[in-house]
Protein backbone atom coordinates (compact mmCIF):
# COMPACT_ATOMS: atom_id res chain seq x y z
CA UNK A 1 0.00 0.00 0.00
CA UNK A 2 1.17 3.42 -0.88
CA UNK A 3 0.00 7.18 -1.57
CA UNK A 4 1.37 9.51 -3.98
CA UNK A 5 1.52 12.96 -3.62
CA UNK A 6 1.99 15.14 -7.28
CA UNK A 7 2.58 18.73 -6.45
CA UNK A 8 3.48 21.61 -9.23
CA UNK A 9 6.75 22.57 -9.55
CA UNK A 10 6.18 24.91 -11.92
CA UNK A 11 4.34 27.67 -9.43
CA UNK A 12 7.44 28.30 -7.19
CA UNK A 13 6.12 27.12 -3.94
CA UNK A 14 8.59 27.64 -1.08
CA UNK A 15 9.59 24.73 0.77
CA UNK A 16 6.80 25.10 3.86
CA UNK A 17 3.96 26.07 1.78
CA UNK A 18 4.43 22.99 -0.46
CA UNK A 19 4.61 20.60 2.62
CA UNK A 20 1.52 21.87 3.88
CA UNK A 21 -0.17 21.81 0.18
CA UNK A 22 1.17 18.08 0.29
CA UNK A 23 -0.27 17.54 4.09
CA UNK A 24 -3.68 18.84 2.66
CA UNK A 25 -3.46 16.70 -0.06
CA UNK A 26 -2.37 13.54 1.97
CA UNK A 27 -5.22 13.78 4.41
CA UNK A 28 -7.64 14.53 2.25
CA UNK A 29 -7.41 11.38 0.13
CA UNK A 30 -6.99 9.46 2.95
CA UNK A 31 -10.08 10.23 4.20
CA UNK A 32 -11.53 9.19 0.74
CA UNK A 33 -10.18 5.55 1.10
CA UNK A 34 -11.71 2.41 2.49
CA UNK A 35 -11.11 1.93 6.51
CA UNK A 36 -9.67 -1.38 5.61
CA UNK A 37 -7.30 0.17 3.20
CA UNK A 38 -6.69 3.19 5.67
CA UNK A 39 -6.05 0.81 8.04
CA UNK A 40 -3.65 -1.51 6.22
CA UNK A 41 -1.75 1.93 4.75
CA UNK A 42 -1.51 2.71 8.24
CA UNK A 43 -0.30 -0.46 10.05
CA UNK A 44 2.33 -0.74 7.34
CA UNK A 45 3.97 2.52 8.04
CA UNK A 46 1.96 5.25 5.97
CA UNK A 47 4.04 4.81 2.70
CA UNK A 48 3.88 8.39 1.08
CA UNK A 49 6.01 9.56 -1.65
CA UNK A 50 6.30 12.97 -3.29
CA UNK A 51 6.33 13.67 -7.12
CA UNK A 52 6.33 16.39 -9.69
CA UNK A 53 4.43 17.82 -12.34
CA UNK A 54 4.38 21.24 -14.18
CA UNK A 55 0.91 22.11 -14.92
CA UNK A 56 -2.47 22.22 -13.32
CA UNK A 57 -4.08 20.14 -16.42
CA UNK A 58 -0.88 17.21 -15.94
CA UNK A 59 -2.88 16.81 -12.04
CA UNK A 60 -6.24 16.86 -13.74
CA UNK A 61 -5.50 14.43 -16.46
CA UNK A 62 -3.98 12.23 -13.15
CA UNK A 63 -6.99 12.90 -11.10
CA UNK A 64 -9.57 11.80 -14.22
CA UNK A 65 -7.07 8.52 -14.49
CA UNK A 66 -7.77 7.85 -10.95
CA UNK A 67 -11.30 7.99 -10.77
CA UNK A 68 -11.29 5.49 -13.84
CA UNK A 69 -8.78 3.50 -11.94
CA UNK A 70 -11.26 3.52 -8.75
CA UNK A 71 -8.28 4.89 -6.83
CA UNK A 72 -9.35 7.29 -3.61
CA UNK A 73 -7.96 10.86 -4.95
CA UNK A 74 -7.98 14.14 -3.45
CA UNK A 75 -6.63 17.74 -5.64
CA UNK A 76 -6.01 20.59 -3.57
CA UNK A 77 -6.69 24.44 -4.25
CA UNK A 78 -5.14 26.72 -2.01
CA UNK A 79 -6.85 29.40 -0.46
CA UNK A 80 -4.32 31.91 -1.44
CA UNK A 81 -3.88 34.04 1.53
CA UNK A 82 -0.13 33.51 1.32
CA UNK A 83 2.39 32.95 -2.03
CA UNK A 84 -0.21 32.11 -4.17
CA UNK A 85 -3.36 33.48 -6.44
CA UNK A 86 -6.69 32.28 -4.77
CA UNK A 87 -8.19 28.89 -6.13
CA UNK A 88 -4.41 27.76 -7.57
CA UNK A 89 -4.71 23.51 -8.24
CA UNK A 90 -1.45 22.65 -5.94
CA UNK A 91 -1.29 19.27 -5.20
CA UNK A 92 -3.00 15.88 -5.52
CA UNK A 93 -2.90 12.83 -3.60
CA UNK A 94 -3.12 9.20 -5.00
CA UNK A 95 -4.18 6.51 -2.39
CA UNK A 96 -3.83 4.82 -0.44
CA UNK A 97 -4.02 1.96 -2.40
CA UNK A 98 -2.51 -1.11 -3.75
CA UNK A 99 1.14 0.16 -5.12
CA UNK A 100 0.56 -1.53 -8.31
CA UNK A 101 -2.85 0.44 -8.70
CA UNK A 102 -0.82 3.80 -7.60
CA UNK A 103 1.45 3.18 -10.46
CA UNK A 104 -0.65 2.86 -12.96
CA UNK A 105 -1.83 6.26 -12.51
CA UNK A 106 1.43 8.13 -11.47
CA UNK A 107 3.97 6.00 -13.11
CA UNK A 108 6.06 8.20 -14.92
CA UNK A 109 6.21 11.05 -12.68
CA UNK A 110 9.58 12.32 -11.07
CA UNK A 111 10.35 12.63 -7.46
CA UNK A 112 10.39 16.09 -5.85
CA UNK B 1 -8.62 25.93 14.95
CA UNK B 2 -5.49 25.52 13.00
CA UNK B 3 -2.86 22.58 12.79
CA UNK B 4 1.14 23.12 13.09
CA UNK B 5 4.24 21.48 12.34
CA UNK B 6 7.58 21.89 12.81
CA UNK B 7 9.79 19.86 11.17
CA UNK B 8 13.97 20.08 11.82
CA UNK B 9 15.90 22.75 9.27
CA UNK B 10 19.38 21.09 10.55
CA UNK B 11 19.01 17.73 8.89
CA UNK B 12 19.21 18.82 5.27
CA UNK B 13 15.92 16.93 4.18
CA UNK B 14 15.05 17.81 0.21
CA UNK B 15 11.88 19.43 -0.62
CA UNK B 16 9.74 16.11 -1.03
CA UNK B 17 11.79 14.57 1.62
CA UNK B 18 10.45 17.39 3.77
CA UNK B 19 7.07 17.30 2.70
CA UNK B 20 6.61 14.11 3.30
CA UNK B 21 7.08 13.89 6.52
CA UNK B 22 4.89 17.06 7.49
CA UNK B 23 2.69 15.44 5.55
CA UNK B 24 3.42 12.07 8.25
CA UNK B 25 2.99 14.42 11.04
CA UNK B 26 -0.01 16.22 10.14
CA UNK B 27 -2.04 12.64 9.68
CA UNK B 28 -0.49 11.29 12.59
CA UNK B 29 -1.67 14.36 14.84
CA UNK B 30 -4.75 14.64 13.38
CA UNK B 31 -5.67 10.98 14.21
CA UNK B 32 -5.35 12.23 17.99
CA UNK B 33 -7.69 14.89 18.18
CA UNK B 34 -11.05 14.58 19.17
CA UNK B 35 -13.67 14.25 16.61
CA UNK B 36 -15.38 17.32 17.12
CA UNK B 37 -12.09 19.00 16.80
CA UNK B 38 -11.29 17.13 13.72
CA UNK B 39 -14.76 18.05 12.21
CA UNK B 40 -14.01 21.60 12.72
CA UNK B 41 -10.88 22.10 11.79
CA UNK B 42 -11.67 20.30 8.60
CA UNK B 43 -14.59 22.49 8.39
CA UNK B 44 -12.99 25.20 8.47
CA UNK B 45 -10.23 24.44 5.73
CA UNK B 46 -8.00 22.86 7.50
CA UNK B 47 -5.63 25.43 8.79
CA UNK B 48 -1.65 23.95 8.56
CA UNK B 49 1.85 26.01 9.01
CA UNK B 50 5.22 24.39 8.69
CA UNK B 51 7.37 26.01 11.41
CA UNK B 52 11.01 25.25 11.80
CA UNK B 53 13.01 23.84 14.75
CA UNK B 54 16.91 23.08 14.58
CA UNK B 55 17.38 19.89 16.71
CA UNK B 56 15.77 16.66 18.07
CA UNK B 57 15.37 18.06 21.36
CA UNK B 58 13.65 21.25 20.17
CA UNK B 59 11.12 19.25 19.03
CA UNK B 60 10.82 16.47 22.11
CA UNK B 61 10.46 19.82 24.36
CA UNK B 62 7.67 21.03 21.99
CA UNK B 63 6.20 17.69 22.64
CA UNK B 64 6.03 17.66 25.98
CA UNK B 65 4.50 21.43 26.47
CA UNK B 66 1.80 20.03 24.01
CA UNK B 67 1.11 17.32 26.20
CA UNK B 68 1.09 19.28 29.28
CA UNK B 69 -1.08 21.82 27.30
CA UNK B 70 -3.36 18.58 26.56
CA UNK B 71 -2.81 19.69 22.90
CA UNK B 72 -2.63 16.45 20.40
CA UNK B 73 0.83 15.73 19.08
CA UNK B 74 2.66 13.49 17.16
CA UNK B 75 6.84 12.76 16.89
CA UNK B 76 7.55 11.41 13.49
CA UNK B 77 11.11 9.53 13.00
CA UNK B 78 11.73 8.62 9.16
CA UNK B 79 12.22 4.94 8.57
CA UNK B 80 16.11 5.55 6.89
CA UNK B 81 15.15 4.25 3.62
CA UNK B 82 16.76 7.07 1.66
CA UNK B 83 18.12 10.35 2.98
CA UNK B 84 18.33 10.19 6.39
CA UNK B 85 19.81 7.76 9.65
CA UNK B 86 16.59 5.71 10.64
CA UNK B 87 15.34 6.65 13.60
CA UNK B 88 16.14 10.16 12.80
CA UNK B 89 13.39 12.65 14.04
CA UNK B 90 12.49 14.79 11.45
CA UNK B 91 8.90 16.25 12.49
CA UNK B 92 6.25 17.07 15.19
CA UNK B 93 2.67 17.99 14.35
CA UNK B 94 0.98 20.03 17.07
CA UNK B 95 -2.97 19.87 17.09
CA UNK B 96 -5.56 20.51 15.22
CA UNK B 97 -6.49 22.69 18.02
CA UNK B 98 -7.67 25.91 18.94
CA UNK B 99 -5.47 28.50 17.70
CA UNK B 100 -4.00 30.22 21.47
CA UNK B 101 -3.48 26.55 22.37
CA UNK B 102 -1.64 25.71 19.74
CA UNK B 103 0.41 29.47 19.84
CA UNK B 104 0.95 28.78 23.42
CA UNK B 105 3.35 25.52 22.43
CA UNK B 106 4.76 26.65 19.02
CA UNK B 107 3.97 30.52 19.18
CA UNK B 108 8.09 31.70 18.82
CA UNK B 109 9.16 29.63 15.57
CA UNK B 110 10.08 31.06 12.79
CA UNK B 111 7.98 30.24 9.32
CA UNK B 112 9.92 27.24 7.08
Amino acid sequence: MKQVIVARADIGMGEGKLAAQVAHASLQAYEEAAPPDQREWKGGGQKKVVLQANSESDLFELADTARVEGVPNAIIRDAGHTQLEPGTVTALAVGPAPEDAVDTVTGDLQLY
